[in-house]
């Protein structure tokens, strides 16, 4: 699908439909940055004091993980009205280190079209962000709102 | 509990022991910074064109309610070790706005020693973030990995 012009409804998606996001690249002065503001732990902040720690070096947050992946895959799913999350569970297998580039990857899992609003539906998208090894730094399952394609646009 | 000087160890948690953090406020400023890096879409970035979105007026990431509500909870539970998550389910009930306040407020939900690994288990906490006005932005279910006090510590 050309991502950067194509708006996508609830009535463009199939179950399956996976999708590819670009890539980020993470810094320690980011890591750093973003965990001084939200979560300012030692493995955070300091590789020093990482090195004694269960991660064994600078590690980011795994809030800073998660946020970049939404910038990613704002930048990859263009739903019509956005991407809007309800809910979503999130599971983090190896940390973000400092140098890494992140891309994330997914598909649409589940389509449950609202039984009381017409105009709507609640998608299940689920996606991996892997590192340049290509090592699982998280995986996302989230619920998100997408609306139907407007009846007077409908063919 | 003194919640300053005390670190917690895995063997200091009873189920259903509370916490409850300090506050932090969040600006129009802070919303749009915070999206422009990470969620750059319309309703989190500019209060004109967010009016004519589900949200009705500017509304923060997702993300940056979990990033700020880590931020209340790191400094509420400190365990020894520090505040290790390998994995949560969130929802967002409501959006944060421009100028709310925030705070968090939870309990241990279940602790599970390791089988495997005797100096550690996993904690599930739970939370809610919550507005000045009592009303629910988000809540919260984490597996946080917390260690035992050390075998020489233990009396």
């Amino acid at each position: 699908m050309d991502q950067q012009k194509t708006r996508l409804f609830l009535d463009d998606l199939v179950v399956g439909m996976p999708f590819k996001s670009g890539t980020v690249d993470i810094t320690a002065d980011e890591i750093r940055s973003f965990a001084s503001q939200f979560d300012p732990q030692p493995f955070h902040l300091d590789d020093e004091a990482a090195r004694s720690t269960l991660f064994g070096g600078l590690a980011a947050s795994g809030w800073h993980t998660a946020a970049l992946t939404m910038r990613l895959i704002v930048d990859s799913l263009p739903f019509d009205g956005g991407l809007i999350g309800t809910r979503c569970e999130l599971t983090w297998p190896l940390p973000t280190r400092p140098g890494d580039r992140l891309h994330a990857e997914g598909e649409i899992a589940e389509i449950n079209p609202s039984r009381s609003k017409p105009d709507r539906g609640i998608v299940v998208m689920r996606s991996r962000t892997l590192n340049q090894n290509g090592a699982v730094v998280q995986t996302l399952s989230a619920s998100l709102l997408v609306f139907r394609r407007p009846l007077t646009d409908r063919t």
